[in-house]
């Protein structure tokens, strides 16, 4: 595929956080307008509090998204450090971010989400869109197993996004509540239209999976034309995913959605060690498992904008696998 | 003075708060660039709270002017709506202006308070340039007569922009706390380099007057080039300056300025009745006295923009007294 076919493909990274920021980061070096899926279950610092003051979505995540696809000039830059600006001191404002008044703001005085966030995008001269995985405030529930150290086997619920992360205890499962949340149409769209669609990297309970929960959504990304990349983390996570091995990663995204099929895997080979069990996972979802070298540095936990971008444009200008070599697209 | 003249005057309009925010919006319909001098003496509501709490100059004032000049087309009017924008409610946002945090948050980021105002103005397309008075916030401080009504004639000290507004007693005077705040070097340039400065509409003590005891901006309204206009308030204001006659108004002027001369005054002939006293008070100043009808209806306390422009063209249109008929400028 040339440069100009890659630059053109429709592509939907859905998640949350710097794991979304990071990708989309990257793949505004492939393609020209990416979009961004975003979660809004968030309920702690600054979002949280807006979420419970304003009864609005939490902004941080959609916030993040925005300024990971700012213009890269001057006026880009700089209206992007505004957005991300977090207000120190003790005060009533402290701990607030300035993009997400910004946005909170825009919701009031437009009344229609989607708009907002395109408003934010232009002033952002942004490349790409940003859209939030549903219209209304998620609940994050997860089912837990060893809260309790009187009964290490017992099941318990958590509740909420914070807590879901910083849970002593392994997830068995997770929620949301409600349990079908409205949908933002844009973003069922988006991902019914898009030729890929990425998962990950992110926290993987509360910021790449959740996107599944919401039914029109996964739907368009189980049903859909898109071919789907699920990109695994340099790391677990303290919390949501302490001690989880990449196959592991994998194996959550399968109890979630059982009849995803996955196109690539993508992995950093310092972060998986022997690739075997990680093939035989891959393949059990349909997938081949792509090795690429896309952290800072080996053993660092943040992936490098330039190699990802690289790992990407090699993944998403492969031909589809039910393709002719000579079909194209 | 073709209209091509007159739109490329340097107009420099001094003021605060609602009575600038009519200025502008007339002024901006005559000349290209207007330029305004904003008061931070506010202590008041969202900028009262963030001047507290962050230790910034009280960004209310400026956000207005800058909504003034905002561009007149879909991405003027959105942003400048967004600026303009309170936070209902009863949390901690509640009253708080978006486009005050905004303004915070990029002198945070940029560390500049003109060059943060000029990003604002960008933002908005502005049509001209918003300043403020002075670079550090200043506190109001009023002399006060009346205040015990044991004591009628006793004249005590009243602190803050809000108290000395709302007044029950009759101000004697006016100063800053600090008597000398560090001034705006662009703002006493963009005065020293005008042809014209405007003074009012306005509250007259707590956002006209607080310029004139700036002393490097005195100095530059009364040494410059400038002609000088006063625009005189449609009627007098509970509070500060309660009972106030027209002529009233230019004697508080005079009062805190003997060696301002003043080219024109303008005044509505509706809020002047007789104008032979007002005449004989603008005389005393080197002034002439235009009537115009400027209110949106005659008796109504507002200024309709269209009209003040009008005004505003044939007050700046004027050749100066000293220029020979045709001399031009």
């Amino acid at each position: 595929m040339s440069d100009a076919g890659l630059a053109d493909l429709r592509v939907v990274a859905l998640g949350g956080g710097h794991g979304l920021h990071a990708s989309l980061a990257a793949l505004r070096r492939v393609v020209a307008l990416p979009t961004a899926v975003v979660t809004v279950a968030d309920d702690g610092g600054s979002s949280g509090r807006l979420r419970t003051e304003l009864g609005v979505l939490p902004p941080g995540d959609l916030r993040m998204a925005l300024a990971a696809l700012c213009g890269d000039d001057d006026w880009g830059r700089t209206w992007s450090r505004l957005l991300q600006h977090r207000f120190g001191g003790d005060g009533e404002l402290a701990g607030h971010v300035v993009g997400n008044l910004l946005i909170a703001g825009l919701w009031d005085v437009l009344d229609d989400q989607v708009e907002a966030l395109d408003w934010v995008a232009r002033l952002l001269g942004a490349r790409g869109r940003v859209l939030p995985m549903a219209s209304t405030p998620v609940t994050m529930t997860a089912q837990v197993r060893g809260l309790d150290p009187a009964d290490p086997a017992r099941v318990g619920e958590v509740r909420g996004q914070v807590a879901v992360a910083t849970t002593e205890g392994r997830i068995v499962s997770v929620a949301l509540d409600p349990e079908q949340p409205a949908p933002c149409p844009q973003a069922v769209t988006a991902v019914g239209e898009a030729d890929w669609v990425v998962l990950g990297p992110g926290s993987w309970y509360t910021s790449v999976l959740p996107h599944l929960l919401v039914p029109p959504l996964r739907e368009a990304v189980v049903r859909g034309p898109a071919r789907v990349l699920v990109v695994l983390n340099l790391e677990d996570q303290p919390g949501e995913t302490a001690g989880y091995g990449p196959e592991d990663h994998l194996a959550a995204l399968v109890a979630l959605a059982p009849e995803l099929r996955v196109d690539t895997v993508l992995a950093d080979p310092a972060a998986v060690g022997d690739p075997a069990p990680l093939e035989r996972a891959a393949a059990a979802l349909g997938a081949r498992l792509v090795l690429a070298e896309v952290a800072e540095a080996p053993g660092v936990a943040r992936h490098d904008p330039q190699r990802l971008a690289a790992a990407y444009s090699r993944v998403l200008g492969t031909p589809a696998p039910s393709a002719g070599p000579a079909a194209g697209r």
